[in-house]
């Protein structure tokens, strides 16, 4: 799977996606990724990628001919599944999107920045609209790290142990059960008999129940969907 | 306004700190971001931070004692709102919550990896847990930095005009209405006329609708809140 995303801040990403999960996954050869400079595709001196605001209002809007330049190369060299373009209005992420995404080859992802990118760009190129959260955030590269990290990590091969992503919260719609791990007692507080007792079984129902009670204290909407 | 995150991948935080508006709003003296290396905290000669997890099951479990030792040698300095706890079955980020948060003076925020922390940690010490969003990560520091840009841009005098962040997606209950730039007409697809017009009025009523009309088609229940 290759990721080709578009930013005014590339250096922003750098250690992101050298660290971790995401470095392993490159190295083995399971996913590229790769960080475009939008100023490079920028037609005038001063390398400007953005102007005012058509009809007024703070902020600056990024222009279409640097990232129509950027696209249309990358889409001379291979096909593109998805153009994303990471914006809080966009679909909002959750796990089912990011397992419907591992199935794509190549993916383009555009970082919007200051007020945001033109709208032509959207009508024009962009095949979906992700939102990671209902929050603004600076610009679009975190939320692009996010929304490759999330994809990377089921791709099979990249987590070395198959079983783990599987049993991650809303794999199954519900949250996770407590964990625990050494040492038993600490300062009074501590681990559940049940998971010392050895009983599998009794050990598997006690976490679905855990999970069960968790999702419905803290997130009752999972369990009516 | 000062963020302590603990982390076992501190170089991954590097870059996503030191550009745009993080490292402007740090240059100013208006926050500061100090990351901590959980396994500086681990008393083994192996700076092993985690262990199996009792009961048995996939994945590794973060142990107590090291973020126990880093959390009370911060408090030992200073006194702390919140200790933060990213996880995807904490509640979920919205800019209501990011909002609450700029009035705090000092917090500090867990990232997990691996398959968790131990459950004790979140019993004992953490005050909030909180999620990005309803999907799986490789481990709280993308989440972390997310949650810091989304705060860190709301102090007063980080961004260049302050208009600017009032006047964001999620801020008024509505999605941001389509913005455009030059040039006004690119290859046949063109600006709409009324923000040509000059009429400020008409501009704002237009928008006003354009934003009540994206709300209702992309997030009608943003409407019914």
């Amino acid at each position: 799977m290759r990721f080709d995303i578009i930013t005014v801040l590339p250096q922003l990403l750098d250690s992101p996606f050298a660290h971790s999960i995401l470095q392993r996954a490159q190295k083995k050869g399971l996913c590229e990724i790769h960080v475009h400079n939008l100023r490079d595709y920028s037609s005038n001196k001063q390398k400007s990628v953005d102007d005012y605001p058509y009809g007024g209002g703070s902020g600056m809007v990024m222009q279409i001919a640097p990232f129509a330049a950027c696209i249309e190369h990358l889409q001379a060299e291979r096909t593109y599944e998805e153009i994303i373009y990471m914006t809080p209005d966009g679909q909002t992420l959750n796990q089912e999107i990011a397992n419907g995404m591992i199935s794509a080859k190549n993916v383009i992802i555009l970082c919007g920045h200051y007020k945001g990118i033109d709208q032509r760009i959207r009508d024009i190129y962009v095949t979906k609209e992700i939102s990671v959260g209902d929050y603004v955030l600076s610009g679009g590269e975190l939320p692009a790290a996010i929304l490759v990290d999330a994809v990377v990590r089921l791709i099979p091969g990249v987590l070395s142990d198959e079983t783990s992503a599987l049993s991650d919260s809303f794999q199954d719609g519900l949250l996770d059960a407590p964990i625990y791990t050494r040492p038993v007692d600490w300062k009074g507080h501590k681990v559940p008999d049940i998971l010392l007792s050895g009983h599998e079984a009794k050990i598997t129902a006690w976490r679905h129940e855990q999970q069960l009670e968790r999702t419905k204290a803290r997130r009752p909407d999972l369990l009516n969907d």
